[in-house]
């Protein structure tokens, strides 16, 4: 049930209040998406304000849920601040403006962000299906994409026509900038999606997502655009890469830190020698945020539960050159990995 | 000169050391795309932070700018703040989080936001090129689009069709998310686009926009699909909207208030009974963001200025019913308002 979602956070923040603004935060707590509102949760119970324009849409959306729709106070939205002792917030979320109004008005402010990443991190059955929805849609979209690729295409247009089909099918638009680099592009691993154009023997590299009801898919390929035979190093690679990729997928499990699994894959390119090309992190939480708790680092001691959706990402870097990375979407099921994008992950020449 | 962005708002800020990490704000000093950085503009100069994958990219190109390009500092962007007696920052676009961790370094904060948003809001050339081209890219695909439309399809298609031909002719993406209202869906000024289809006689409204360069465009136009004949009231109040469209096109000037030139179409509503179902105000500044100052609104006292962009879009909605939206994206040029996003205006029947 929903209200059960502003219960929990309210609980975990151990405060007489929690007030929420930020967009994606109100999203979850009300499954309900507007640029503007107010979330305020205590012991009586939990209210959305938001103004007129979604007025009675809101309404309509949370009727039987339990959560009240009104319009904003007078005052803004700070003025539902007044009076509280301890007033739990995002502080990451909320802006400093926005702060000092609220300081200005409760007596005390405290931190509600872990609560907000703990919750939001293990999936209810239909956040998940969302998910799902995403990634198949985007499943759906790559596959029809690689019958488009054509030398002397740029990677905007290659980019463009993956978009459409993501859209047609469904999409409510990409959960990030589409990354297409063609040849060397493919070494940076944040490459800018530009007007190079496609030629024999280029990889092709694409880290894509959509969203689908509120909710993102993430997924990267790395393929030949036909072989010159000058690619045995990216062939070698590649392989160790996918074993990367795969064994993240094995051996993952629930219990784990960021940092054991992140290790899950690093220690494969260890092994063969790569992992100083291996300059990221195996993977992030994916929800209603592309990138999101918890985060699979080096560093990171989040621990992994069931119901997470991450994404599996290793990859390798060689600069000027080229790159590869091979990313599913994944959950954690009765503490084994389940993919939840499932195009081949065998090196692909077009 | 790009530095002389940070030189004016340090200045004008009247602090002894300006702290940026918004992204927006970053991209308005640097011109330089980057999910993560921070410009810090002091008395000797202008600095950019940013990490590891993306010095090479922002080195290369901020080189010759006079803006310092540098790896950011071990204790993390805030360590930037260190010893500052006043620093500047934005509170509206600083996370509380952020906040408190600059007011255990700075011996004072002080809120630059006004600064940023005045010396956006008067665009240079190069930023005027940008968004014209913008324009330019989305009147295009508009045009183009105007011959998909079937019965049957959907809104969610319709954008889809529309959102393709934007980035097929350039556009890096959309600047929000595309409203596409079939029928009585166009009576919500912020019609979520769905699963409706589109039926012979149907009220058809657009308000799309795409980015080039970083820079936004804004357009709706409202048209009919079909002529059922049903349709007197809607073609009486849509002269009414256009009347108004054009009378702001003509009466804005400099010098104005956001007030005054709200009224300039707002009066025209009025005096044909209909201004009490023009629910929103006239317009907002348009550019690195889709909505920006200056806000052309009843209660705005922002002063519009020679080289401001931003749209005009009065609207009536009849809820449940239909809804009218005419909007181009302008700029003020010599004390006149040139129109940004130039297709036709006449009522279309597809």
């Amino acid at each position: 049930m929903l209200i059960e979602r502003s219960r929990k956070i309210f609980k975990a923040a151990g405060a007489d209040r929690l007030y929420v603004t930020a967009p994606d935060l109100r999203f979850y707590l009300t499954g309900f998406a507007s640029t503007d509102g107010c979330v305020v949760a205590d012991e009586s119970g939990t209210t959305f304000y938001t103004d007129a324009r979604y007025l009675e849409a809101a309404s309509a959306a949370l009727s039987g849920s339990g959560i009240a729709v009104k319009q904003p106070p007078r005052g803004g939205y700070s003025a539902l601040a007044e009076g509280a002792k301890t007033l739990a917030t995002s502080l990451s979320r909320t802006t400093a403006a926005e702060y000092l109004e609220l300081s200005a008005k409760a007596e005390k402010i405290t931190d509600c962000t872990s609560a907000f990443e703990e919750a939001m991190s293990v999936k209810e059955e239909c956040e998940l299906a969302a998910i799902q929805k995403a990634c198949e849609i985007a499943d759906k979209a790559y596959l029809d994409t690689l019958g488009v690729f054509k030398e002397g295409m740029t990677e905007n247009e290659a980019a463009a026509e993956l978009e459409y089909r993501m859209r047609k099918y469904g999409a409510s638009g990409t959960s990030f900038e589409t990354i297409m680099a063609f040849g060397e592009g493919s070494s940076v691993p944040h490459h800018e999606t530009g007007e190079r154009k496609l030629k024999f023997g280029d990889i092709i590299l694409i880290d894509f997502g959509c969203k689908w009801g509120g909710y993102c898919s993430d997924c990267t390929r790395t393929l030949l655009f036909g072989d010159d035979k000058k690619h045995e190093e990216f062939k070698k690679a590649y392989e160790k890469v996918l074993e990367a990729h795969f064994a993240a997928k094995q051996k993952i499990t629930c219990g784990m830190t960021g940092r054991e699994a992140d290790e899950t894959a690093r220690c494969v390119l260890r092994e063969a020698g790569l992992d100083k090309y291996f300059t990221h992190s195996l993977g992030h939480g994916i929800g209603i945020n592309i990138h999101e708790y918890p985060y699979l680092s080096p560093r990171s001691t989040n621990i992994l539960k069931d119901g997470m959706v991450f994404s599996d990402e290793p990859g390798v870097y060689f600069e000027g050159d080229f790159g590869i990375r091979i990313e599913d979407s994944v959950c954690l099921e009765g503490g084994k990995v389940r993919s939840l994008t499932n195009t081949d992950k065998k090196l692909l020449i077009l």
